[in-house]
């Protein structure tokens, strides 16, 4: 394998944040984004916007939840985490049409681009009033 | 493809910051260095000392600033952003010789390795005496 | 190389540094950790927690000290240094069975998982009583 083959395998195996964030502004119905981290809820509570929450280790029994008709986007942490490659792997497998989101939810938010926070809907200084 | 292949792939197609510092110093005319970052002026005023600013999307008309002698290096944001790729991709398929620097801009200004800030030249604090 | 050969190599090239916690921890005596960066010593005083201290460049006069019978794992400093790879490379051409840490040891203290200091061995504040 030369440069040029592993540049090329990086495009086809990759997306990045910006781009993945015009793709799916300009055809959302196409794209289908999965955070597939595993780990304590609370750690994980801040997600990109409009994700699927599948967390790798469910991901045998809540297999019939992704689309085979979509391209689906998996995320992890960061760079250096593995899962969203475990995961894209097991689905390209299978025949789903997946790419990585580089960088994971870390790139993401350096890059100020939506997240949901769910800690918020239950955090007691949202709703005590105080 | 196997480890070792895979390793061998990302030696050929990329350069650390460290190393790149050091054939550069070695030998400046051997190297043709290119920040091809998209995105607002202002946001990307840092670059790295020496870099020419060729961003991707005039890459097709300014093709002919790019030396077909020297070795191209090209860097964008950091690990996660896939512009350099493109590029990397685009030049090898034309011929050029090509590496990425790992780690982009980010990487490189955490190692405290120099900077231009095309900023400064403009910034009013500069020049206003306020 | 399409993206599931590619995924392939990584899963094949390298362990996270999750992953390799969880490993190590299970079956310590199976795996050999080597912090391979090159530099002053005193920029790379933290080190991970029970790793070997075998810098690159001081590679082929120790490779005496490196187990052929463990899974040998290599790290530097971040996920854009190439001296693990290098040295991965290098090992595996010679029969090792080799994997490279992601992220390196910025990952690895970003998880705030087990390091050594050795610079608290000498530091004045931790003997001098003031």
């Amino acid at each position: 394998m030369n440069a040029l083959d592993y540049f090329h395998a990086r495009l086809e195996a990759t997306v990045s944040p910006m781009d993945y964030l015009r793709l799916a502004q300009a055809e959302p119905e196409k794209y289908f984004l999965i955070d597939v981290r595993n780990g304590p809820e609370h750690v994980r509570s801040v997600t990109i916007k409009d994700a699927a929450i599948i967390p790798q280790q469910e991901l045998h029994e809540r297999l019939h939840e992704i689309p085979k008709d979509k391209e689906i986007i998996v995320y992890c942490w960061d760079v250096w985490c593995n899962t969203a490659v475990k995961v894209a792997a097991f689905l390209l497998e299978r025949g789903y049409k997946v790419k990585e989101l580089s960088g994971g939810i870390a790139a993401w938010k350096e890059m100020n681009f939506p997240v949901t926070d769910s800690s918020l809907d239950v955090e007691p200084s949202d709703t005590c009033g105080c």
